[in-house]
């Protein structure tokens, strides 16, 4: 395990929506549209988490730690937020949006010119306390990662019972989700 | 749940090293070449794992099963074949190769020109018994899905503790893999 590295990180970051483009653009619905049962999320739902993340999230949490350290709490993220942020379009315009609005976070994030003492500047979570910047940032990346590794299930569900026996010897049948 | 359908599959088949390049390609060793810990793998050994996986094992075994049926066994899998195809490489040279062999992989099947009736066609796992070729391209899809879903839970887990308190949230960090 590692610490947190600022070029580690803005690495991951930047090539997290050309993954998902190649992944899922033009991608059959059978892929893209289903999900794992009763609410629970699509692909084209965690791509419209993804873009509400971008716009309510990582890049306005880490201006309230730089503007008011610990003194303001975030505001509290809305789960459902990608509802609003999807509706009527194609999957298509939500990847176009999400790496849009990404190359835009990154841009504001160097624009930051951040330094060793402002990663360890600290703000308040409003359910977990406090945190630090760099842990703020850290988090961004695991939460793609999450959703990455999501999306990887909920296809791979679609296909459950095609695999017959072979269920056995496929990791990702087996993982049950680990939503709070 | 869907049933196997050969167009689905590869479209998502079709996607695999596209992603994993977007995702992989030039990212720094953080990312790449650490793993879990002892006796796991990273995404460097990963993307071995499906190379070995595109010489000798999905289109080999299509083949085993029009020409055999479930008279001859497929060869057993050799799950640290990687090791060789990935020694003295490059992350950039794997995913090169991966993505030539898959492109060679998806022109075979196609000249396989599959109906129906030859996708129920039944062969020999030497470990799981009876299968039939349906089964074995869905598992062909599910098999890449369970490497993407190890790859964002490996590459996560090197920010474990980056985090802080927002591990709570990350359902990535939860998962402990599901390797048989």
């Amino acid at each position: 395990m590692t610490t947190h590295n600022l070029h580690d990180t803005v690495a991951l970051l930047t090539r997290t929506p050309a993954a998902l483009d190649a992944l899922l653009r033009d991608l059959p619905e059978t892929w893209t549209l289903r999900n794992e049962g009763e609410n629970t999320w699509s692909a084209f739902d965690v791509v419209g988490h993804l873009i509400h993340g971008e716009r309510t999230d990582w890049i306005p949490r880490a201006k309230i730690i730089l503007q008011f350290g610990e003194a303001r709490a975030f505001d509290p993220f809305d789960r459902q937020g990608h509802v609003r942020e999807s509706k009527g379009k194609s999957m298509e315009q939500l990847l176009d949006e999400f790496a849009r609005l990404r190359s835009e976070s990154l841009d504001e994030l160097r624009k930051l010119n951040l330094r060793q003492e402002d990663l360890e500047k600290r703000g308040r979570h409003p359910a977990l306390g406090v945190v630090t910047l760099s842990e703020l940032l850290a988090a961004w990346v695991v939460h793609d990662l999450t959703h990455l590794h999501q999306i990887s299930r909920l296809m791979a569900h679609q296909y459950r019972e095609a695999v017959g026996v072979w269920s056995a010897y496929l990791g990702v049948l087996k993982c049950q989700g680990h939503s709070a």
